[in-house]
């Protein structure tokens, strides 16, 4: 046990750029569909929201990646549109078409409507939260999570997924006002709801823009990051007398990396577009890098999987001064063979004690 | 008329980065489902390739926008999946659905059996170049183009468009042979394909990597630059006493800039992630830059497109060296409403005037 109560605790310390004996390795979506386990708790749960909001099936599932391979760190099984559902939204998930809301924000009413959501109704999360790090008993650190302002009202705009994202975007373009107007309300919500992730126990928090890649540069500026960054800057650092890091990712981010580097997060998470090696030098020692094996790598066997993680952890170095996460650069598909993601976590772990070793 | 026949060859001048006394503009995918002229054309044909292996047709639609809007340059009506299908691979477009393939790569005997396609299989395009050319009669330069090598494997070892990318990524991580073997074929093939449609009078051409940016750094370079570096080395640059230019896009490329500026063409074109201001001074002045309005921007109306029109003019800056080439920063969509396209050439055409004259 370390002073912080951890088994093992260098996933925070690589986070905070401490020194490491190996470079930390957890995986977005870890707990999740291509394991026969979840698959078997989701059964019995008998809907995608069954299953998040209900903390001891969120905790059984959250726990499952971890007693398959020896990963270092645990991420609460929940969903980044749990938010825009509490603030009366309306979701649900439909097989084989991903989340929709029953209620989409598409008149000026709607958006003047919209509220912050009490928290009261997001406590199935906090719960979670609690259960997961009671159980956990010290084992890796709890990441807790939520979207980023312009993610979640992309889903809150368009109702759904969307190829080109043309009712936001239209949106942005002729109605400033009525987005800013979301953001911030979404904003506030998301500082809240991380707030309140972190008093029950989450040990470091991720901001998933998973959509602010598809704005134009400038916009992206506008419309997410300043959000997120309104979020850091209200986000609780400390708990338990212990630093909670902050990871922000934008997948198709790669090209404002030195503005997300000064958005107050301790980390940024990188997808598979980005050179490790020239972020390093654009980011400096301002901020840890999490990332970024293309997750299609652990389709192609052991031995290709083996080979592209070492070409990642080659990419940013020597890991001795900490500062990097291995992860993937997007969520783990559900169709990965979960042989070779063992294949994966061996390889990091032992190739970059290794490398630390030189 | 100029030296080079051309009524406007402003188009070509900004290319090479001559003088120029406004920013000329096209628009990927100018000719097609969003101009009612072009839906009653595409009826009359009966099916896409009824549509592009007709060269009255193709001459046709490729001439309308050009009716429409005082555009600087129009671009043959074509797929860049004309050579697969020549290569004997049965593309065919299904309603809804986009393009298929009757017969995708997916064994090696199928790598292996794969042949630079008879160029008289592809007659219908040649011969619609040299249509459109005679129907122009110097009115604005016809650009010619291609899908990138890899950017076309996509589509033959997928079959049709993909979410992930996963058979032809997990094709790279296993079998990085048969794809090299795949990407050698396609490039010899582009390259004849490139320059035959030079010979029948293409003035400039394109290499459109829609694809490119789903690949992970280093295998970007590896898997699709290198072959389209290939092409480019191989085409012919003289046509008719003038310089055919080469424009090299790699949607979703920001990050290789550099690198892409060193492939050996004329012009990159870049999409609306990329700010144009720090393009330039990643290239410098070794390729001029095409782009890089989202084509969203055009559903908001008037006044919204013209604003970002003069974003994306300020954001390149000063015009009176040439180097830019306006452009969306990706095909414009077939919802978009045709009024507001007018309103985009016209406002970049006066502004860029206005910005040159200062």
């Amino acid at each position: 046990m370390t002073d912080n109560g951890l088994k093992n605790d260098v996933f925070l310390r690589a986070l905070m750029r401490e020194p490491v004996e190996y470079t930390p390795i957890w995986l977005m979506r870890q707990a999740g569909r291509y394991l026969p386990e979840y698959r078997a708790t989701r059964a019995k749960a008998g809907s995608f929201m069954g299953l998040a909001s209900n903390p001891e099936y969120a905790t059984e599932v959250t726990i499952q990646p971890l007693d398959r391979y020896p990963l270092d760190a645990a991420i609460l099984f929940s969903d980044i549109l749990t938010v825009p559902d509490a603030m009366g939204l309306g979701l649900d998930f439909v097989a084989g078409e991903g989340p929709q809301f029953a209620h989409p924000l598409r008149t000026e009413q709607d958006v003047y409507n919209l509220q912050v959501p009490d928290m009261a109704r997001l406590q199935y999360v906090f719960d979670a939260v609690s259960m997961i790090r009671k159980t956990l008993n010290g084992r890796v650190p709890l990441i807790g999570f939520a979207g980023s302002p312009f993610t979640i009202a992309c889903y809150m705009v368009e109702g759904k997924g969307s190829d080109d994202y043309r009712l936001i975007k239209t949106m942005l373009f002729a109605r400033p006002d009525l987005l800013h107007h979301i953001l911030k309300i979404n904003a506030q919500a998301t500082t809240t709801y991380l707030n309140a992730q972190i008093d029950a126990g989450a040990q470091a928090v991720m901001i998933f823009d998973s959509w602010g890649g598809v704005l134009p540069d400038g916009l992206y500026q506008a419309f997410s990051l300043a959000y997120t960054k309104q979020v850091i800057a209200g986000l609780k650092r400390h708990a338990q007398g212990q630093r909670v890091p902050v990871i922000a990712f934008t997948k198709g981010g790669g090209l404002w990396l030195e503005e997300i580097a000064e958005s107050g997060c301790d980390a940024a998470g990188v997808d598979w577009t980005v050179n490790l090696q020239q972020a390093r030098q654009r980011v400096g020692d301002k901020i840890a890098l999490q990332g970024n094996l293309d997750p299609i790598a652990l389709f192609a066997g052991e031995k290709p999987v083996r080979q592209e993680a070492r070409r990642v952890l080659d990419a940013f170095g020597q890991v001795g001064q900490g500062g990097h996460v291995f992860n993937l650069g997007h969520g783990i598909s559900q169709f990965t063979p979960p042989e070779t993601v063992a294949a994966l976590v061996d390889e990091v772990q032992q190739y970059s004690r290794h490398l630390h070793a030189k």
